[in-house]
């Protein structure tokens, strides 16, 4: 059957990529409302793509947010495996739009790469599925029930979804919860993600007075909003790089010991980071090695600052404000409720005199994730992935999140599993975003044997 | 003599708006190289104006950068006192322009202010000063040499001035100095501004990773820029508000006694500063008075900071970059280019690991000025300000800076005197800039009788 698909996937090659460039040309940028009605024209295009691939009941699901595309083969009611299908159709903002070589929805094929926001992240990947998927209804190899549920506000934290979750727990039950919003470290290796981090994230704004003022008039008298952003950011972490909140690690649940070393296997290296990032793995805690810091530790991060004037030239004023995003990575055992609120504490206790605090857009993106590698889906997929690639497969706790999945686990009562083929120069949430086309390639591939090893 | 002024004035007012806001018109940002055409036709408009009140040598001077206005009674070779008047026809940068409520560059009388950018600082104190001029020589009321040197660079620390003082040596000669480009803190108080602060600046920018890079992937792996600046800059100062650059105080040269319980005696009060600014005075070193930390002592200041998203919604990046926009003002004793080194060492010993930092645009804006009150032309100044305000005259060390004046009391061999009407609330280098129509009357009767007073 393999060759049978690698001689499909020659064949086809152009017309995937055709279909994918035109899914990649929705702006679908979900937390910006400007771009509200391109979201809902891709989920549209996405329906309609469904039922001309056979799926006739493909619909949208309305939420109180972007719509969910949902759509099935109808085989639920019989006794097959119920496979759920989770990715998502939103895509991260674009700027600095200066720093893209094309333009971000016009997907351009490069040195075997396809440039454009969402080409992996998570169009590109969800899209090898629907093309496997397409493949076993077309040549009657699909055995098991699926269902397929993609959402528009995974890069906001699924707001609309998570909470509809309760409501539709009957829709969602299955056995097996297949993600397809992973990478792996190197082309060659095929990785199982084994966890997800959780998230949470805030804005941060401190105001000084109601206007900017003339630095030189109001320097050393005004509190400066700038000064007091830095200074109260810079007490979040200690000087070893750990986090500074009192009581945020207190829940951390470690993982077991077998799990643990399979976790600091993990094969990346420093010059493989270096050399693919610009820059060297030193971020963090002090003394702990990569795969511990990026799959089993917490972090805190300042997505963005901003205050006062940093265009061409000068202008000399203490800023009337200056504002922080910050977001927080969680894993097994934090509350992202009480993380959050940890958080805000810490920033209260730390406002500097005389500057006003305002707390604004908090939002718990859901809590982290963490698999037993002795699942049956998981080992399953393992033995898929040997057939595919030669290294050994690499088991990854994933600094990432993919904020709804631990709630689908939780409702569905399915296995997770989370594979997928992105990489780490794949400029993921960056300009230049771009997916290895061996990958997506390899992703058909896998989703087929996958999909078709059930019955 | 002043009654008639008092009424030449209320004749004359409409008319003096008229061209006033004639001048504002013009966007003479100096340090936006967009702006470059706007400066130069605002001083042709400068040049013209002289020509039209009787100044027939009106001309610019061209220097490496923006020109400078000159003109003069031609009054020079007689042994008359040679009056210097020195001010700028360019402005500050305007955004952000959405708080602005009337457009910036077209000048709106209201509740008895002119708001404009430029309104005050300093089109609209060097315009009261024309306006004098104007009224002596139309009633031969003028019997001293005047020289008027306004340049278009002092928003961007005069670079092109500052290298022709030595040059323009003979040009520059005089024996009294006039600036009005400074305030005072009430409107029924005259303020002498005794000191001025000198001012050095830089751009720092921490890089990272090539690009933006996914928070979840990489937080805990990849140095944040946003971190590391926040770590790098709060290390600027102490706990206590201090300048913890090592050194930077170390040339301080205190005011003698006498001039010392002069600065401290201003009477700024918290109350006063709260009320027209929105914010406590409680900035700088702490148990220190609001006169001695905004005129005394140095102060390094954070004018600009911004990286990664900080736009609506949310993006889990760890930026590819952060910048901070830095000044320092001087007092007397700081050498510019040395407090500018030990600034660069710090910055240079407290870069995080990892971040690659740049220092860029260094600018020396000149040292600081410190007068005498037993300065002759203060004297005749303070006896003038007596007759037109009820109140005692303040004196005042400044933290503002005026790069040029230093260099041009060093050169010209002048006494400088510095009287100026704005108010703290006045926005200077803000939107929604303004000057109160009250003070600029004074302003044109302080200048007619103090040149008048010369002979």
């Amino acid at each position: 059957m393999k060759e049978k698909l690698e001689n499909y996937f020659k064949e086809n090659r152009e017309r995937f990529l055709a279909e994918l460039k035109s899914f990649l040309k929705f702006e679908s940028i979900s937390t910006d409302p400007a771009y509200e009605k391109q979201c809902r024209a891709c989920a549209e295009w996405i329906v309609d793509h469904l039922r001309s691939m056979g799926l006739s009941d493909a619909c949208l699901l309305e939420t109180s947010g972007k719509p969910v595309v949902f759509a099935s083969n109808g085989a639920e009611a019989t006794d097959a495996t119920r496979v759920i299908f989770y990715g998502h159709y939103d895509v991260q903002p674009v700027d600095p739009l200066e720093l893209w070589e094309s333009p971000p929805f016009e997907a351009e094929e490069r040195d075997g790469r396809l440039y454009a926001r969402g080409a992996v992240d998570n169009k590109g990947q969800l899209f090898y599925f629907l093309k496997a998927l397409e493949y076993l209804i077309n040549n009657d190899l699909l055995n098991c029930s699926v269902k397929i549920f993609l959402e528009g506000e995974e890069e906001c934290g699924s707001p609309a979804f998570s909470a509809l979750l309760d409501q539709w727990r009957a829709r969602l039950a299955g056995d097996v919860l297949l993600v397809c919003d992973t990478g792996t470290h190197l082309p060659e290796v095929a990785t199982i993600t084994m966890g997800l981090k959780g998230i949470v994230s805030l804005t941060a704004t401190l105001r000084g007075a109601h206007c900017d003022l003339h630095s030189g008039l109001h320097g050393g008298i005004a509190p400066n909003p700038a000064q007091g952003m830095v200074r109260m950011l810079s007490s979040l972490h200690n000087a070893d790089g750990g986090i500074a909140i009192d009581g945020f690690y207190d829940s951390v649940v470690p993982l077991s010991s077998g799990d643990r070393e399979l976790a600091l296997s993990h094969p990346l290296t420093e010059e493989y980071y270096t050399a693919s990032t610009g820059v060297a793995p030193c971020g963090g805690e002090k003394g702990l090695s990569i795969a511990e810091r990026g799959g089993l530790r917490p972090t805190v991060e300042i997505n963005g600052i901003g205050g006062g004037y940093t265009g061409d030239g000068f202008k000399t004023i203490v800023p009337a404000q200056t504002v922080a995003k910050i977001s927080c990575r969680l894993v097994s055992g934090q509350d992202p409720a009480q993380s959050l609120k940890l958080l805000v504490q810490h920033l209260e206790k730390n406002t500097p005199e005389g500057l006003t605090l305002e707390i604004s857009g908090e939002e718990e993106g859901g809590p982290a994730l963490s698999l037993s590698s002795e699942s049956g889906a998981i080992e399953r997929a393992a033995e898929v992935l040997e057939d595919i690639v030669d290294e050994p497969i690499a088991y990854l706790w994933l600094g990432g999140s993919i904020p709804l999945v631990a709630g689908l686990v939780e409702v569905s009562g399915a296995e997770p599993v989370l594979v997928g083929f992105g990489l780490p120069q794949d400029n993921v949430h960056a300009p230049n975003e771009s997916f290895m086309l061996e990958q997506f390639r390899k992703g058909f591939i896998f989703c087929a044997l996958y999909l078709n090893s059930f019955t």
